[in-house]
This record gives structure tokens, C-alpha cells and sequence, in this order.
């Protein structure tokens, strides 16, 4: 698969998308990437549809050039009150510690899953690009949003998501390395000891499906592009490297995080949102570990948090917050998103 | 750092290493390989020095060529009652399962670390290349190994474990991915999180040191070859491509493992020897959990363990039985070891 189907797919002038990173970027970055020639996306996971109406238009007077509109495509949780007491008890010590009070019960998460409300505003704008991570919608919402003729793209995590990520018609998959920071886009089995390396998942997947693949997890410069073509990537989708560009909305902690010792030490977590997701390790990490079984169900985690992760923002401390990041994490530079993006597409001989 | 750096330092013409697989192969392997063009490797931890000698006797009957002796590193395990005593409670059911009595305690584990012994058979070989993994022998010791004129390397799983290993003179390091199959390397830290796949470990510890890094983890055919190259490896260190040779000598229970769908469901499991290790998930590793804190330290565990292991062979079954094997095991094939060595070389471009 040449880098040339990818361009012919997408649109775009390098085989590079920028992955979508929900709360951490939003139009700027697009902007700034789709101009620099790859696939700028916008992640509407954390967006009302108000706020996903208002980044689409800056979008749209900011570049002429194809984008990637990004969403969850998760299914809305079933409140469990035992495991939400069950997590209640684990975060007392820290509410005591920050003498704050625990926040009223909520039975519906943060992150709005794609639908109805959605599907209207895209048809608005009709975007070239829209991923999905966590599988891909109901059959008549993808059928809404193919028909606004968009590419519509998905993340794997094994081979087994990317053949039925194939089945379902998708113009190209995302494999998803286990060196990607934030969320894992599992869907078919929740077992982590299934997710692999990009370099034993990506072949694996070129191999089995016969639609573009885009290399995901632990590319972060033009070695890692040059590698990840090799190994049959059509393209490649970087995140971390893109973290420490003015165009990113981290906070300050995130940020010297990423720059610190520790950005070598990350684990998959599921104390922020109840999914596992990559995570520089902090400090609620080390106390608790990082996975855990009493963890309520994603996006629900996130509710009981939130007082927590506010209270550690305002006295300057990352304890309680996601440090979002691959394990590559360590080499990214504080330079523009466009520069990112040319560095990284210095690594792929265009056919 | 070219493959030149690499054949300089090992003597071979291929930037191909035979990854010692302890249990899995012999000298048979290793004179195939060495034959072939790349460096042939003969693991010893499972070998007496008798036994050892008899090897290493016929290696240099079957070759000319620069071979590499491997020995594990680690050091002596401390009994403790309290785990064996947790850990036979795990088992009892299967000892019970299979009607066979528990085997009488043993204090010592069948794994032998690099010695004093070992150091006197190496001395009547003077082999070109010795490596370790976990880390590396007492100081005396490796003066030893050097004064016979080897080169020594080792593996390291993280960028502080390679910089031990350069700031203790090895001559190149192993950066085993999160992805390679049987035991990780890890030893300054038992912490997994800490380990990284191939695509974040190796472009880390190739800025991080000045010796030739070899990458382990994943690389089983051209493409890999070429993508580690490209992420700035001077050669690669593959073990399960080699795994289906009529040259290896592992169980038809293992073989049948590594051809059927089940060889992309790999884990590292602390079981069979008390240290994480990669294998294909089998029957013991679903029931007790892949990892479990009742485990005696390594090597002792496959002490109380290896009654079950041999009635299952006996039986036809590998329920007790560790399938080692990389992440990308499900792309071998049966082909000669000079055909999986000549298929690798195939991604290099020699300088």
C-alpha cells in the first residue's frame, strides 16, 4: 500500500494525520496542520454541539485544505452504584486531604458519545475526514455520515477490530500501537493482554485488510514515519509529538510533565475516565495503581474525579489529572504544529 | 550507527543475530545460522557445564564462523516458605486434577546463573561473542569473559537499564521490546510499566548511548529488519522467527501453538519461572491470571510446577507448559533456520 492512496483517500498533501486529542486541541491545531500539507483533526468527544458548530467554522475560515473531524463511539454506560461507592472509597483520603467536599452523584458521563445532534452539525460541513475510536457508531449514524460524503476512518487494536472495522466498509483503519498515548480504542475485547506493539500490530493488520492503514503509537519524528511505511503503513497519525506545540491547550503541569524525567514513565490507566488510557504516571497512578477494578465505568470515572482534578489545577499540581502521552513521549520539542509536521513527513519518500 | 559498526564488532556478515531461546534450540540452531551469514547463538542457562561443553564441541565442528554464548545473569533466588507454600495452595487443584502427588520442596532452581564454571568451559572455546540477559555477571566474573577476548552485550529493557549496561563497557546492547517473546530482561526494575514496545524503546536508547544497539521485539521478517534499521538500530536480535525450523527443538504441542489462530493471544506471564515472561496464553495462564503475586522468585517457581508440565506432555497437552513466543509469532513459518536468516538480511542494506 503506497503513501499515494492514502493521499488519493484523504485529500491531503503528506501521508499525516494529526491524531485528534480531546481536551488538549482544537481548531488552532487543525488549522496550523492542514496548512502544513497533512490531515488536521478536531476532536468533538468533549464538545457540545454548540462548541463543535463554533471550532468547525473557525476551521473552515482558517484552511481550504481537507480536515478529519474526530468522536468516541462509545455506548452510553450503565450507571453501577456499587462500583461508584466502591470508587467513592478509594478517593475519600484525597478529598479529605484537599477538605472538599464529595460531589453529588451523576449518572451520565462527560464525553458525549456520536449521534443525532452531531451527524446534524457535520452535515453543516460536510468535513473530507471523520474518525471514530472505540468502534464506529450505530449502522443508520454511519450511514448518515457516509452519505455527507466523508472517509470514514476507525482505530484497531488487533486484528480482529481491523477485519471487522473491514466488514463494516471503512476506507481506512488506524492501528493502534500500545506505545499510543490517551485512550485505547478497544472495542471487541476489553482484555489488554490482546493489545500489541506497533511493531508486531501494524504488519499484522497491512496484512490482513486490504483498505489503507494508518501506523498510530510511538511515531513521533521521520525515523519513525520511514519505519512505520516500511512495515506497510499508508500513513501515519501522531499525537504526542504534536503535545508540546503552542497550538495544544495542556496545562502548565501537563506540559512540564512532558518535558520532565518522568515523561519516560507512562502506564495505561483507567482512574480518569474508567477506559485505559496512556498517562505519563503521577500520583494518583502510584497510590491507587494504575488500573483498577473498582473504577466505574467509562466516561463515569471522570464525574467523582472532577472536584479533585479542578482543586490539583489551581494549586498547580498534576496529582489528580491525566498527563496524556505515548511512551515516546520523551523526544517531542516545543516547536510549531507546522514544523511537527514537516519533521515528520521528512521521513516518507512521496510515490 | 551502520551495520557496519555491527559486523565489525561481531565478526559476521549479516546484521542478524539468532536470539538464544534456552529450552527451544541448540547447537544445531546456532551452526545453521552461523553458517547462513549471521551470528548463531547457544542459550546455556538450562545446560550443565558438561552438557555445555558438548555444544560448544559441536558448534565449532559445524562452523567456522564467529557463535555467541548466552547466559543468564540473574542472581540466586532467596527461598521463602510463605510463597511456595501460597503457591503449591494455587496448583494443588491440577496436582489433583491429574492425580499426581506434589514434588518434594526444592530450594534450588533449575536455572543456572553465569559462574565460575561456566566462565572455565568459555575458556577452552573462546567464543567471539558472549551475551546475558539480566543484566550482567559480577565484575570478576565478566573481567573473565573479556580476558578471552569476547565481545560482550546484554539486553536492556529500559533507557537507564542501557546506560548501566554502556557505562559497564558492553560492547553493544540489546533493546528488547515490549513485543519479544519468552523472558523480559528487565533488572533494575520489576516495574512493567516501565517496559516499552520497539517503536519507543529503541529510537530512546539508540540517542541515549554510543555503542551499536541490536532491536529485539517484533522483528521477524524484511520489513522489520528495515523499519528497526531505520529507527536507528546497527542489527536486529530475532528469536520467534526461528521458532518453526526443524533446527528448533520445541514440543509438537508448542509448534502446533504457533501455527494455529491462537498465536496472536500472547502475555507475559510470571508462572513457569517466577520472572514475566511472553508466552502464547494456554490454559494455566487463563485460569490463574497471567501474573500472579504468589509466585516463588525465578527460578524457583517451575520447580513445583514441572510434574504438571511433564504429565501434560505425557497427555499431548500444553496446559502447563510455556509457549514462548513473540507478538508477532502468527507470521513464521516452517523454513529452514538459513532461510528465516537469509529472509531477514533481505531488509538490510549493507554499507
Amino acid at each position: 500500500m503506497s503513501t499515494a492512496a492514502f493521499r488519493e483517500l484523504l485529500g491531503t498533501q503528506l501521508p499525516v494525520i494529526q491524531a485528534p486529542m480531546a481536551g488538549a486541541q482544537g481548531s488552532e491545531m487543525a488549522i496550523a496542520v492542514c496548512n502544513a500539507g497533512a490531515l488536521g483533526s478536531l476532536p468533538c468527544a468533549l464538545l457540545s454541539p454548540e462548541a463543535m458548530r463554533a471550532e468547525l467554522k473557525k476551521i473552515c475560515e482558517g484552511t481550504a485544505q481537507p480536515y478529519n473531524v474526530n468522536f468516541f463511539a462509545h455506548r452510553r454506560p450503565v450507571f453501577d452504584e456499587f462500583r461508584e461507592t466502591a470508587w467513592r472509597a478509594l478517593l475519600r483520603r484525597y478529598f479529605h486531604e484537599l477538605g472538599l467536599a464529595e460531589p453529588a452523584v451523576r449518572r451520565e458521563g462527560e464525553r458525549e458519545p456520536f449521534g443525532e445532534a452531531q451527524l446534524e452539525v457535520l452535515s453543516q460541513f460536510r468535513p473530507r475526514v471523520v474518525s471514530f475510536h472505540f468502534g464506529l457508531p450505530e449502522p443508520a449514524l454511519l450511514e448518515g455520515v457516509r452519505k455527507l460524503g466523508a472517509r470514514v476512518i476507525s482505530s484497531a487494536t488487533t486484528v480482529d477490530e481491523a477485519r471487522w472495522l473491514e466488514q463494516q466498509g471503512v476506507d481506512g483503519i488506524i492501528a493502534q500501537g500500545l506505545e499510543a498515548g490517551g485512550h485505547r480504542g478497544h472495542f471487541l475485547s476489553h482484555d489488554l493482554t490482546l493489545q500489541m506493539g506497533t511493531f508486531a500490530l501494524l504488519p499484522q493488520i497491512v496484512s490482513a485488510v486490504r483498505v489503507p492503514v494508518i501506523a498510530a503509537g510511538g511515531v513521533v519524528d521521520a525515523r519513525g514515519v520511514k519505519a512505520a511505511l516500511d512495515l506497510g503503513a499508508a500513513a501515519v497519525q501522531s499525537g504526542t509529538a504534536y503535545l508540546l506545540c503552542p497550538e495544544a491547550r495542556i496545562s502548565a503541569q501537563h506540559r512540564q510533565a512532558l518535558t520532565g524525567p518522568g515523561a519516560r514513565h507512562t502506564a495505561l490507566t483507567n482512574l480518569f475516565t474508567g477506559r485505559p488510557a496512556r498517562s505519563i504516571v503521577n500520583r494518583i497512578m502510584s497510590e491507587l495503581g494504575p488500573l483498577h477494578a473498582s473504577v466505574p465505568e467509562f466516561p463515569l470515572a471522570g464525574n467523582t474525579l472532577a472536584p479533585l482534578r479542578a482543586e490539583g489545577s489551581r494549586l498547580g499540581v498534576s496529582d489528580f489529572s491525566p498527563l496524556w502521552a505515548g511512551q515516546n513521549a520523551s523526544v517531542c520539542q516545543s516547536v510549531s504544529a507546522a514544523e511537527v509536521t514537516l519533521a515528520l513527513a521528512a521521513g516518507a519518500i512521496l510515490d
